[in-house]
């Protein structure tokens, strides 16, 4: 048993905002970004403005058309797909094909994608659509934080257009990469620590939350039952993500990491989050990439983010399900209409 | 949730020793170091050869006085203590007062000792020890490692003597001292990475485990109902390290640490380990003294420890209290003798 | 006395550009900036394409607006000012006010400028011209690395169209910001580690070379005779340079940094250069931003810049005063003209 | 050109003390080593009360042996020779062959010792020297500060009976060992801290000056016409080291690094000092054991050593040649009396 977590106390939460909250998923597909990104596609919360892609499961050309994969098949129109960085700051690029295999997206066979990645590079389209969006937009990493550092860095004029960073990264515990990192933030730690030092309200979901949503076999079986194209993708590329997950860690269940990032900003209240200081560990030999999260104010610092501790799974499970139905699909017998116009 | 600890498969258990182990327990009492003596001295598992002090909660000179007022009220003769090292080896001291008071052991009122430190070093006391006994002797640390480093440096060719360390400190996932490391650690990492990298087996019961041993309003009542002098001083002491851990960590029932490792020793059964690498952070910014415990072997790293994975509770506190139920206690109206003549 | 520098054995140096060579100067002016301006502004052997400012010596409005003063006094028109970081990529900014004063560049009093800085940000401007000059273009950053960094990771692609990054920072031996690390470096580490790593040529003109380059009072008496105002405000800014070298390191006379890494461009025969590996400290409590050379092959790596081991002090000067002498600047009597039209 | 050093401005010199000073030397010899036992043993400014062996240059049973043959050699007799540390504190040893060979004193050939070492540990050694001397004595370390850090760790209380460590190791510029470390310090990093950090009186006498006392040909030759054994054996010991000098370093003549140390013990003004903060770099990456020595006060932080800056290379060579003379050394036809009863 670990240090109990603080009752979660009147926290700040965000007054909800006029849905849909316009975001953009910062993504390196990656199974669990897959699914990520129809979460944020079929459900009517959110208003997903782009994805854009980054090198860390895979290379940059592989998650960039893995994004494009995935779109393709959910029948995702109108939602520009830009690729960012090849390669971290300052790490050379190390790709987890061990948990994602190959292509970075192993299990399904995927059709050739209809659809092509806009010709800008994600840091141009991500200033476009700050720049331009009536209201503040909320970014949601699922990948390492390359692309949004690099936002940050040149074009720190429009911190002020991010309503939020809601990300996927880091753990208030252990890692997965190494014993202490956590895969995205230990692929890039100077990019994380850029954008948890940016002043932007940052709200960090970490392996301790999204190691509470396993896609056990009852949950694969729902995505099964919706009998649809997409519906059998899913499960098929759950499939893949159990085994790695089995094999490397032991799970009975692999965690789907990525649509927890989503399902905070859809509801807040399915992802419970207390206020406390996260600071990237830059220089440590065996703890490089490191989130310390001062979940019990031990170093008297002050909160510099939300960070997520608790997760409604029941609720989790039931919106992507009811968002991958909602998307039908391509090549599904069913009718259900593509989700193009959304933005 | 953490990632699934490995299920404890057949970890090699050193084979049960001929009863009683003889350990010596090094400390810096310290409420749990309190119990732990306690436990040690009180327990027919084990054969309490000597105890050890060292600076960590407070300064040596308080630590040595605590170790020796515990001795007298628990009428613990014939187990000489010595005091070892003042400082860290690298690091400058700062002891936990927030924790522990500042006597080091606040709570009960303790008459005079009865007993005096032996005068000479610690590290001399256990070389003379670990020379003389007839058989490997085990250590068993609850608290900054320096004294056993310093032994380790200083006579290299007595670690075949020490049968094991089975060590309070570290932990799996969070730390106490600082988000990321427990204290015994990160008082002394150096001292750490010396004992863990040393080739002596070493056992790491750490706050993973530790957290498993809460103190609850049940259990202090136990302790007052032993109705002995030393049983309300046990209580007395619960009670203040109640008070702190709530203060600081919020937690409902304060975790009593160093007797774990004490029960370890005394029945392998009561804390599941698994083997595996542990590697102690030395140059981390945020993370030094961090124990990064490769439970899955991510790194590909030999194991060089047993990690403690899992406590039974129950078993624990029924031989802790049975320990201080049979110690007796000096001024107690119960007849219980003193554990003289054990060693 | 150091470890001998290796006799400068047959050094591949780039062979003769058909001169004058295009260069652009990213600068956070300061003194010495001031002078690099000016030597590559009044030089014949390489073309000023534009000068692009950073945070370092002085925030970037100040760094700015100092080019942009130094281009009005010296009459140099047509070269385009553009404004990059205004922060290095992790650390906080920590100005050298104590070396250049509140201004960044005290000493003289400047009319108002009469140029403007152009809208686009350096990174863009440097793209432009990276991506549109007819040969590959040399970049001379005399300042913290943020703005070059930027532009390596946000536009790898245009890698291959600079010829060389010739810069000055960093040392083979010891510091000035700290004992250990040069202001430049120091400033911004993981920027020149992106540098270094990058795979394009690297020549570091470092503080063991350009403390060679000492204004002494008959360099300072040269400018004085030169008896234009331009002549005279590099003697003012001499002056005051002269004074917190003094204070600050107990220099005879200060030594003028940036126009080094400028001539080295103009006349690779003024600096002695050798190959070595190169790495820069990211991760020491006492040496972070300390440029590590191996300048003899202790550590087995392959070499991944020049580095700067000898200067012709007597050719640099004349050189260098041979270019305030034809730039004349403007109010002076004489005749100089402007150098309009460089580009 | 390095940072001026600043002018030795009048340092508080240790009052000239009753000469000869009592001194005990902690080497791995090492050629440079044996040069200073000779120094040590032949002049009358010092008492050489003991010689301290550990591992460094070779493994300990090595650099003992070798302090045996120095001895024997050099009929110095009535010295008692302990050896101490087998390994550093922290660091795995990594002994230099590459610059002392296989023997760790390759080039003579050696007669079989006549002496042997004491049977106690160098550590108790140390502790009986301090505690019984009727004054306190300065120790001068020529190698890595194991011993000298154990000692402090386990007999703090005899810091006050050191008078002095003067020691060989450091630099304040570059490195040998690496480009930013020296061998000694980096050897055993965390040892140097805890002398520099002692509070102990400390004079590092570092690479700078070290480089000063070049055994040039000329120097040699000066050994050769002792014609003595022990000259000869001198000469030998040179021949090779400035073999492996020239081949890992280029150096024209081989620095004799060791006997500066005891140069500065036994006429201060031989190496000029000034005072300064030194700090280990303990956590770097590529800067671990170097020392960090802040000349010019640039840190704000009061100074922990004297440094030395200059040497008086001509007085050196006088010096070390006349105690070379003054041992004699077995198997000469000259009568020089041994050394015995020196102490």
């Amino acid at each position: 048993m670990s240090v109990p977590v603080p009752v979660p106390a009147p926290v700040p939460v965000p007054a909800p905002a006029p849905a849909p909250v316009p975001i953009v998923i910062d993504c390196d597909p990656g199974h669990d970004d897959a699914l990520a990104i129809l979460l944020a596609a079929g459900d009517p919360g959110v208003d997903l403005l782009a994805v854009t892609t980054v090198a860390g499961n895979q290379t940059l050309e592989k998650t960039t058309l893995n994004a494009l994969r995935v779109c393709t098949v959910a029948g995702i129109t109108g939602v520009p797909v830009a690729a960012g960085c090849a390669a971290p700051l300052v790490e050379p690029l190390r790709v987890a094909e061990d948990v994602h295999g190959v292509s970075g997206l192993d299990g399904p066979r995927f059709p050739e994608p209809s659809l092509a990645a806009e010709p800008e590079h994600a840091v141009e389209l991500l200033r476009r659509i700050l720049a331009g969006h009536p209201e503040p937009v909320t970014l949601v990493p699922t990948a390492p934080l390359t692309n949004i550092a690099l936002l940050l860095t040149r074009y720190p004029e429009l911190a002020g257009r991010i309503r939020e960073i809601v990300l996927m990264g880091g753990s208030t515990d252990r890692g997965n990469r190494t014993p202490a990192a956590e895969f995205n933030i230990h692929t890039d730690p100077e990019a994380a620590d850029i954008v948890f030092r940016s002043g932007v309200p940052v709200t960090m979901c970490g392996l301790n939350v999204t190691h509470q949503a396993l896609a056990t076999p009852e949950v694969v079986a729902r995505f099964e039952a919706l009998d649809t194209d997409l519906g059998r993708i899913c499960a098929e590329l759950l499939d893949f993500f159990a085994g790695t997950y089995r094999q490397l860690w032991g799970f009975r269940a692999p965690p789907v990491h990525d649509p927890v990032a989503v399902a905070r900003v859809i509801d807040p209240g399915m992802v419970t989050c207390v206020d406390a200081h996260v600071a990237v560990e830059l220089h440590g030999r065996h703890t490089r990439g490191a989130t310390v999260v001062d979940l019990h104010g031990t170093l008297g610092r002050s909160a510099n983010a939300r960070v997520a501790v608790g997760l409604r799974a029941d609720l989790f499970w039931d919106r992507l399900l009811a968002a991958v139905a909602a998307l039908g699909g391509s090549g599904t017998g069913q009718s259900a209409p593509p989700a193009e116009g959304r933005t």
